[in-house]
Parts: C-alpha cells; structure tokens; sequence
C-alpha cells in the first residue's frame, strides 16, 4: 500500500506483476513456475466458479472426477495430442524417497522404486477420460455423456507469469462424448457461447467468438472455438476454448456405440475449458494505475464501508450506524464488509481497499451522523457523492448495476477503437508496431503467409470471427484472393 | 441392477466394492490406485464441501490454493513429517517427453529434461505452506492466519480400496497459525468439533472424539485430535483429524513473529483434514443388501418420482400430476428428480433408486389419480405408505427429516451395542477375532504394550476418548497399572 504502483504507460507488465502481488492476489511460490494464490485471489475464482459450474448444470453437464496421472502408454495413444503436450510434461518416474545414506536428515530418490511405466502429470485430460468412457459406451443409450472436472493441470513452460502462464493452473474441462456429428459440434459451439456469456456479463469483458486456424487449433482436435479478449496494453488474450475433437480420440481409445439401427459407430466427441488464466484476463481488462478494478458480480467484497472517528465514544456510534447499514444492504444479497479495525487509519483503507478494486465505499463519520448522510465512492471512474442514508440500499443497488454496466461498455468502446482495417503489409506492420489491437485484414488461408506474418510482426490470428462478412478481397501479406478478413494481433 | 448385490454377511468387503462400482460412486482407473468418482459419487462428495466449505468459513477460514508438488529440499525439512511420508511418495524427475527413435509414435522420458531438484506430488502440503507462510508472517498483527485448500493429494498406497485408500485422494486440508500455544490448541479441537458436527449432523454417522497415542500421530504433529467411527462389520474408521503442531513446522521454516512486546516467537501451527474417504465411511455406516442408503442432508437426489401407466395418454395425465408434486417439492428446497424416461419401466427403476440411496421414492399411478394418493417408500427402512397428495408436502419434509434422525439413532445404537469392556487379554483376543466393534479397555501408556497388542491381534488404539473418564486400572495386556481406558479395534 505504502509505495504507488508502476503505471501502465510506465511498464504494462511491471504494473501487472505488482497489481496481483500487492492486491494480495497471488504471488510466487518456491516451485518453479507454481503460483500460491492466496486467499483474495481465490476468492474471486470461487465467485467464477460458482458462477461457470451453475451453468454447466443449467446446459445438463455433472462433475465428475478423473486421475491426476496420465500412464505413459495412454497418453501417447492420440498422436496429435501428444505431440502438442509432450514437450511440457511432468513426468513421474519414481514412486518412494529413502534416507541418503551419506547425508543424515537428507532423502533422495530410491532407485528401487522405479515405476514400471512413467505417468505423465495431466496436461490436459482427454487421455485418461476417453479410456475411462471406452468402457462407459457401448450403446446409444449412453449417449450423450455430459461432463466436466474442476481441476489442476501442469504443462511445464519455461516462462510463466502469475495467472497468465503458470507450470501448474486451475481450470475446469468439460468432456463430451456424443452420437453424431452435428450434436458434438452444436455442443462445442453452444459451451463457447456459454464462455462469452458468462466472460461478458460477469466478467464484464467483451469477446469475440471465432474459431482459430489449423496451426493454432488445440492438439487433436478438428475445430476450436475460442473467445478473444483485448487488453489495455493492445495485446489479445485467448480467454477460453471449445473444441470439436470428431472422432480422434473415439478413435485413438476405439471407442464405439451400437447405433439404434444396430450398426456400430465412433463416437463424436467435445472438450472445453477456461482457467485461472480469466484471472489474469480480469486484471489487465479493467485496472488502473490506482490498483484493481472489480466487476461487482465477480468482486469477494462489493461494498466496503469504513468508519470516521475520533475516539471510542464517535467509534460507537459510528459503528451502530454502519451495522444498520450493513444488515439492510446484505439483506439484499450484497456482500459488504465493515472494516472498524481501530489498528489501521481512514486513510490507509481508502488506499487499501482501492488497491484491491472493491465497487464501493462507504465513508461514514460524526458529520454523517448529523446529516443523515454517507459519502459514497465508485472504485471505477473515482467519483464519490454523498446520500442520504434512507436511501442507501437502492442507491448501492443501482450503482452495482451501473458499474458492471459501464465496466462493459468501457472496455467495449477501447475494443471498438483497437480494432484497425487494414489492406497493406506495411500499415500492418506499422499498426503492429504502433498502436497494437487487433487487426482486421485478409487473409489467404494458407499456412505460410500465416507463418511469415507471425515471423514478421510476432502477431497471429486469433480467430476468424463467427459472425465475419464474407467479402472478396487479397490476402495481406501475399496478395492471393481472400473472402473475408480474420483477426490478428501479438497475444497473451 | 440387474444382478444382485452381494450379501454383507456373504463377503462384506466385496459388498462394499459391488455397492461403489453398481451404485455409480467410483471404479478403478487405468492408473494403479488412482480412482474416477463418477457424477452421482462426485455429487455426493460436492454436498459435502458445500456444508464444511460454509462450516469452514463461518469459524473465520478463508480459502487458498498451494502448488502441487513440493521441492526435495522442502518437503525434507521438518524430518518427523518427511520421514513419515517418504515411503509413499510420487516423485517427478523429468519435464518433457521426446519421440522415440526406435518406437515411430511412441514417447520416452527425454534424459536432457532431467529436473536439477525433484518435486514431490503433496502427500500433505504442511511444507509447502509453511515455506509460504514465512514471508507472510512478520509480527503478531500477521496472526491468526486460517486458511483451507480443497485439493487433491497423493500418497503411493500398495494396497488400495475405493474411496478408502487411493493413491490419489480429494481432501481438505486446514493450515493454521497462531501466536500462542493455547490459541493453535482451542483451533486444533475446534476445527475436530467441526468435524464431528458435520459428520454426525449431515453424515449421520456417529462419532467419537479423542486423541490419538503417540505412534499413531499424524508424522510432525505433537497431538491429534480425531474422530472415530465404526462401521458395520465391526472395523473401525479414522473420520477426520486435527493436529497440533507445536512449533514444528516454525522451526524448520524458521518462521518467527515479533511480539506486540517486542519479543521474537517461533509461531504455532494447526492442521486438519477430512478427505473422499469419508465417502467410504458414508457407505459402510448405512447401507444394506440392496444397497446404498444415503442420509437425506447429503443425497443429491433426496426424493424421486416414479410414473406408472400404460400408453401415452396415461403416462401425461400421471405427469402433470408428477410435475406439479415435484414443484411444489422444490419450492420447499427438496431436491427432487422425475424420472419420466419411457424406455425403462417402473421395476427398474424401483431398483436403480433403491440401489443408489435415493431416501424417498414417490410412485403415482392411475389408481393414483383417482383416489388423489401417491405410494411413498422410506428407502432406509423400505416401508411403504399410501398418502394424500393434499398432504404431500408435509410428509415428504417431515420423513426426510424422520430418515436423518433415524438413520443418525441406529448407526448410534449399533455402536453402543458394539463396545466392549474388557479387563483381560485372552477376552480381548475373543472380542477382536469374533463380535469385533471398539473395546474399551486399560493400557499402560507404552509404545511396547500397544505394538505387542498389535502385534497379536491386529487392533490398534483408535483414540484415547475426549470424554474419558479417569478410573484406576491395570493394563489388559502388561497388568501394569493405568489410569484410564483406551479404544481399541481393527481399522480401516
């Protein structure tokens, strides 16, 4: 609290890294690449949580929970998958330390104990779970199998950063296993939209749903819906995944129903996910130099009120009003704290709390008391006004509503002038350079111009969006005919 | 559903095995020893993190999250606890998998990915915690810290059962610090009396708090505090724990506080935990030869309705008759399910229900609907009873609490009924080889006593009973003189 914090236009990414550590969000642990996230910050996942599982329901999906280890000989069976994960994998070989003998109080690996086959640490769970469905289907009957994991997940990567790329993150994967073709695709589509959904209107982060290209779909699968999110710093951020996997892994674990007609068929298959990673997402959509910026549906604390006073005497009766408070604001299902710690100064939580992004404060001392009034502060936009206390609850109501509201909007209208038409490589390479975003131009469908784009300028295609106009026009970097634009730009 | 169920007086073990695999609760992975909870298991154990998640917080615990594995040097430090868990330990050495040249398509561990320090997949995460821990805490306004992790843990069992000992587990696991001796101590029983309630309260199952002898305390720990249940066949079941941890874990982290008098403390610590185990105790408490019975606090289907008709007509008028009693069920937060799927009959699904647990089965038919009834089934005591549907409401409600009660009485009574007495060895030896269940009986105090006892009869020393009280009398097995009686018994 005591020090300011970087600004955005000082260092994005210093600003970052200090809003989730000083925010007390998360922080570095000893291993390698592995956050703690600490309690504020798992709080606000808890809420995503909540929120996402209630929807996973809403769509007809059960949790369920499959093995941590993936056995070397399982993981390896989808090649594609494989080959994507394996050069990020944890790999258990050992199952037992012993005393090292040369160093007292010291343990090291018991040769002994070498595991017959290696497990991988999942990545990702497609492996272990289309084996466990192999004996889960044998019928049409049991389809469709609708269901999701919360989980942790390891892919080893050599630069992480707290929420955005961590060794270790947590995620929830649906997996899907369907009839036909089309259920599996409408399926994958309608858990993208369900991502948008809840990202947008919980969130309060704009995404643009698309599918991404050949070299950027997920592993193993055939198609992969995404939705894309814009940073402050003009750099995208892939905030979730749904992809259709058709018969790869049904496939790969030979796994096959008997039809209504009594034929015998592969099943179709999804998965889908979002992770820690929307944390990260969260941060850097609505923050400011000041500190975090929370969404009221997402934030652990929407209301934080804090009392006035000098002395014991004033600390009472401010107290007894700010309980009045309290209880009629919870009354109406909002979370509020009262934080009457005498050990901390007015002045300190003003910062503290800004700094962790709570939507409201309510400021309450002696003159209050006199006026019936309160002062009422928007973490947002810093705006503060003073209310009547009659008319609090609806007032703290409808400024809840208007902050998730104008959070949106906000981060809407950046997006809308970050996102740049362009019909030549050099402005794209300026655009690139310059103002970042996302660009909108031609693309030929190809691999190489893909590649060569990415070599020159280090931005890809997000996506090529759901709802693109198909328009006649020549790829951007190779002049080819193209028929519509897709989305580039540096990422997350 | 088709075949029976073994009986439990035929094999209880392979009873209990037929129940979670049947019932739908858990099977046997492709990885040794690590289990997938199925939907309607993992909907049970979601109950149940949902009521101790709300227990947790109400007594002031906030959630976190701790990486997973758990560096060499770490998990080493405090070498009562490393030394504990060494045995069991999964243990990562590479990270990256590579082709194998002499294998198109398959993976090997690639020897240049060797970890410079192995990592330990959390047994337990006392390590990995208090390492954190000591660059939170600096002075005593640091403290208390309570924090919980809902996590998975692995622990490399030889013998592994269902729910009962995997070698991958859910779990809970509290992490607590504390200024003083006294304050970790009132958390340690706390968090035990929570478990209790819980366990007695939602689970029905009734049990017994106590302390545990030196050598069966949790590895690092200066006392456990837990709760023991017995199940059916006489066994006993460890429930949950809470430790004291002294200044251990303080010591090996060096992790001090300064006093508000200026002093400089090691802290104190606490750590408790309850894990799917519990699922396990869940079954063996209740069930019966037909199958699960589940508690109605925990079923995640509480009541289910059953239409019996002929022909399409029949079958709508019997469901606006069922869809009306199952709104008016929900409106008073019973969960209810209406099985209306037509390509199973009434039969079937009787026994699907009764196999699974489901506490009440409501059955409506024609005749039904003429006489404004429904037949209701207790699934716990598989009566039946014909009631108004003006009155549905009402009894649903009031049975499902009767059930709870009921099932909470029963389990009460058949452990009264099996604790034992017992002031000589050779009976001892009876009890234990025949009726089985707790024997209450003096010990002298000594590691030797306790392992010969053991050693003859393959009980251990559950808990020395919270409640205990002090009587004068002499070791069942060495004749030496003690001052109160323990409870032994055979254990799960």
């Amino acid at each position: 609290m005591a020090s300011k914090l970087t600004s955005r236009s000082t260092d994005y990414s210093k600003w970052y890294n200090e809003i989730v550590v000083n925010a007390d969000l998360a922080e570095n642990s000893a291993v390698r690449g592995c956050m703690v996230i600490k309690p504020y910050g798992y709080a606000i996942w808890e809420k995503m949580q909540a929120e996402l599982d209630k929807m996973f329901k809403a769509t007809g999906h059960e949790n369920a929970y499959f093995p941590l280890f993936v056995p070397k000989s399982l993981f390896e069976a989808e090649e594609k998958n494989a080959e994507g994960f394996a050069k990020e994998c944890a790999v258990v070989t050992h199952y037992r330390l012993k005393n090292d003998e040369n160093n007292p109080g010291k343990l090291i690996v018991d040769p002994n104990a070498k595991l017959e086959e290696e497990l991988v640490v999942r990545p990702t769970s497609e492996a272990v779970i289309w084996n466990t469905y192999k004996t889960w289907i044998q019928s049409y009957r049991d389809l469709p199998i609708l269901i999701n994991q919360w989980a942790n997940v390891v892919r080893w990567e050599m630069r992480t950063r707290l929420f955005l790329r961590t060794a270790e993150f947590l995620w929830q994967e649906g997996h899907t296993a369907h009839a036909t073709k089309a259920e599996a695709m409408t399926e994958a589509k309608l858990m993208n939209q369900v991502y948008a959904d809840f990202v947008e209107n919980y969130m309060a982060i704009p995404v643009i749903q698309g599918v991404k290209t050949e070299s950027e779909r997920f592993a193993g699968a055939e198609e992969t819906f995404c939705i894309e999110a814009l940073m402050q710093d003009g750099k995208a951020l892939q905030a979730g995944t749904s992809h259709f996997l058709g018969q790869n892994f049904a496939k790969a674990f030979d796994v096959k129903y008997a039809t209504a007609e009594g034929g015998l068929e592969y099943v179709w298959a999804t998965s889908w996910g979002v992770s820690t990673r929307l944390i990260g997402a969260l941060i850097m959509t609505h923050s400011d130099d000041n500190g975090l910026v929370l969404p009221p549906n997402l934030a652990p604390t929407q209301v934080v009120i804090i009392p006035i006073y000098r002395g014991e005497e004033e600390q009472n009766k401010v107290a007894a009003t700010a309980e009045k408070i309290k209880v009629a604001l919870e009354e109406q299902n909002i979370r509020v704290k009262f934080d009457n710690r005498d050990k901390f100064k007015p002045g300190y939580k003003f910062n503290d709390y800004e700094l962790k992004g709570v939507p409201l404060r309510i400021a309450i001392g002696p003159k209050d008391l006199q006026n019936g009034t309160v002062e009422i502060a928007r973490r947002d936009n810093l705006t503060k006004e003073v209310v009547s206390q009659d008319e609090i609850v609806d007032y703290i109501s409808s400024q809840l509503a208007q902050i998730q509201i104008d959070l949106f909007e906000k981060a809407k209208a950046f997006r809308a002038d970050n996102i740049t038409k362009v019909d030549d490589f050099k402005t794209f390479q300026e655009v690139i350079k310059g103002k970042g975003g996302f660009i909108s131009a031609h693309w030929d469908g190809t691999n190489e111009s893909e590649e060569a784009i990415k070599k020159a300028t280090k931005a890809t295609i997000r996506c090529i969006p759901l709802d693109n106009v198909k328009e006649a026009g020549v790829c951007v970097y190779s002049g080819k005919p193209s028929n519509q634009r897709v989305l580039f730009a540096k990422s997350y």
